[in-house]
């Protein structure tokens, strides 16, 4: 492992010696309720972003703000090409809405009110997503005390990642110029402990339906007509439970047609481990899902999945009724791997859950037409690979390369456009309670993450 | 077809007579709130049982009031037994309390302001069972002005039957003396239309339970865990669908043993015919369910049944939640036919749905105390045959012979006590809007139900 240099340590000593002026700014920011899902937000989302704004108006940038429509909270678009043209341009892509905070009684401090307990900072937004842009903002800072900035930085921060980011979708075919990038960081993932540092190669594409069964106009008594009429609850389960065969594969035809073989030597730099009881120890659940024939991981990051994400149909309450409902509904989500087309892949679901029907009963499919490709970096990249000595110079230890089985459709469209070779990084972890009450991120990964997107920056300038 | 005699002729004469009085009492008696599953309509409901037992009194009843605990709504017990120790005893079971108004907005008119409209009187409980319940009465107070009672009458009228009979469960036990009687006339039941006049035979007897599949602590990212976990959805989906096979049988083990199988020739008696026009008119759905072996009255009357009345799991509002949630949750119940034991046969699909859980998903079956057996006269007895007749005398028509899909567990458990041959009767019809916003009941089945009851009664005494 190479040795820290004498600007690293610097940077991580600019951490030490600015943390208290550092934290309550952190705090500043936390203490926005920017819930982008609720419409009520719209103007502490402007808040939101005006406080950004200012930052990176400080820290050298010059900042544009992009709007699909009045409607929509804004993206920053901010770049300090001070670096020249023969300097690497790199794309940092991350966002300052948050999730909503219900159930808001299971939170131990209120979600807008950060508290630091225990090393942990807990906030809605702490980790997901303001938290990685915060260490982001403090390394440009000391980059900055430092002198010019060693490659063309351009930021994307958006404010509504966390509602599809249809704005930006809309933004991005008329920015094509301002995007043009070597290199794209895509600032919103993790790993798996802080002991195991790693980037991530890629994440799964991803398309979301639903499916309906009908069958009487109304609903009717099971007593009378059961028996008689074909229940549109039976209909569903039928349909559905036809969707994997014995060996967790999808019975979908052609479902995986085009999906990309790995080889065993590309296996083999991805850090596959798994380890069952502390996953168990995690969520409560062993890895009894997905295909038999491959490893846990494979699963979730190399192959394809079709997930029931919902369903509902007759009464769910207390007690009981005998009723045969008029409908039964569905919500059917697939994880799609390279090289699938996410609208090919959702007609041919349509198509054979159509087939599946019993007769007397009508499915209808919707397919959303929120989608993404699955996007994955070569681990010889530049991006890669300059991300991989980053993360060993901060952890002093080998940086594992892993996936992502999740999706962020919006890293697809910013790579196709700019041109860059994407890698996503980021310090979550998976107990930080990202989406739910309590969430929280540590002060030791304030100061980790700052160190480590300064010495990257400076890594991609050396080239 | 026996002509009409006198004494019918006059029962007939005197709702025409009476018309505009019986109305109001009529309108009175559905003008009470008595909403049994809902606790704040106690006293509605003890009002109307006063109303009834005033009623009564001056019909020369003595009536007691039977509660099986103070929460409980009172079971009216009135009993005339002038005829003497050498004419049969009539027992006649109904009930006063209904249903909930939800949704109130889809009524014409308020629930509990009955109006009449183009013949058919609109309140909730104009049909289930007020209506049945007071042509009754209008029939006892015809024979009464013409002297003393043909036979020994007892009713029981009970005040919670929508909500499943559990007090007057407790309470039969304890009056199996008063309960005593030759014919049990179970008046809760119709027929497929008034030109088709018919007698019911028998019911078929239910179980229900809860299902719940459980797999992680939390809900799961599915984008995340999809392919590593086995989700609760497809368990239950597929533990769900493999309890049909293709010829829509019950596969679950012993599901059939004991089910006593009809002779061509015991059908021939019933009235099998279906009108599949008619019924997906009536419902908007064709007849497509159950075991393709049977025609579907056969299907609804004489097999036994499993129907999942409820499913949950997941996110089932708007739009989309990836998750994969920590449980799925389903209601299923079976009818059943003679001789099905339901504490057998809820073992037997308690233990078949525990089998088919798959690795890493926990399945627990909550079998409700709540069930009921089968219960069928035999076409041949001195109560279908007298009521048949009864039926033929008003109607001028031939009776068919009838069953009912769902059940009356209560009836069973009646019939036990009090050794009495039972057979359903009312008049019923599929398009009454019973249990469901704009309940109705016709003028002329008053009329039609008051000469019914009257000449049954008055054929029993007869022998």
């Amino acid at each position: 492992m190479a040795e820290k240099t004498k600007s690293q340590i610097e940077i991580g000593e600019y951490f030490e010696a600015h943390s208290k002026r550092l934290l309550e700014e952190y705090f500043t920011f936390l203490r926005f309720p920017g819930i982008s899902a609720d419409p009520s937000h719209r103007k502490d989302l402007q808040a939101t972003s005006d406080w950004l704004k200012t930052k990176l108006d400080l820290l050298g940038f010059s900042v544009q703000t992009w709007q699909a429509d009045q409607a929509s909270p804004v993206c920053l678009f901010a770049s300090c090409l001070e670096a020249g043209p023969k300097a690497p341009t790199i794309l940092i892509y991350n966002h300052y809405d948050v999730q909503p905070v219900d159930p808001v009684d299971l939170w131990t401090s209120p979600p807008f009110e950060p508290e630091l307990r225990h090393g942990q900072i807990y906030a809605r937004g702490a980790q997901d997503n303001k938290g990685q842009c915060f260490y982001l903002l403090t390394a440009l800072e000391a980059l900055r005390q430092r002198g010019s900035y060693p490659v063309n930085i351009k930021l994307v921060i958006e404010g509504e990642e966390e509602v599809g980011s249809h704005g930006l979708s809309q933004l991005i075919p008329k920015h094509l110029d301002e995007l043009k990038a070597d290199t794209l960081l895509v600032l919103d993932v993790g790993m798996k402990s802080l002991k195991e540092p790693a980037i991530t190669l890629g994440v799964r594409g991803v398309i979301t339906m639903d499916v309906v069964c009908k069958g009487s106009t109304s609903d009717l008594h099971s007593g009378s007509h059961g028996g008689i009429v074909y229940n549109p609850i039976h209909a569903l389960v039928e349909v559905l439970s036809a969707l994997h065969d014995r060996q967790g594969r999808v019975t979908v035809p052609g479902f995986y047609d085009n999906v990309v073989e790995f080889s065993d030597v590309e296996k083999a730099r991805l850090d596959l481990s798994f380890d069952e009881e502390r996953y168990f120890d995690q969520i409560g659940a062993k890895a009894t899902g997905g295909e038999v024939e491959f490893s846990p991981y494979e699963r979730a990051w190399l192959r394809p999945t079709l997930e029931i994400n919902g369903i509902s149909g007759g009464y769910a309450g207390e007690g009981f009724k005998t009723v045969i409902p008029s409908e039964a509904r569905a919500k059917v989500s697939c994880r799609l791997v390279a090289n699938q087309l996410p609208g090919e892949v959702a007609e041919r679901v349509s198509e054979y859950l159509e087939e599946l029907a019993p007769p007397g009963v009508r499915l209808e499919v919707d397919v959303h037409p929120g989608r993404g490709e699955a996007l994955m970096t070569s681990p010889d990249s530049v991006s890669a690979q300059t991300m991989k000595r980053a993360y060993e110079k901060v952890f002093q230890k080998p940086c594992r390369m892993i996936m992502e089985g999740g999706s962020i459709p919006i890293a697809a469209e910013l790579a196709k456009a700019s041109g860059a070779e994407p890698v996503f990084v980021g310090l979550a972890l998976p107990d930080d309670h990202m989406h739910a009450p309590d969430e929280h991120f540590g002060l030791d990964r304030l100061r980790l993450g700052m160190e480590l997107m300064g010495v990257a920056l400076q890594l991609f300038g050396e080239g």
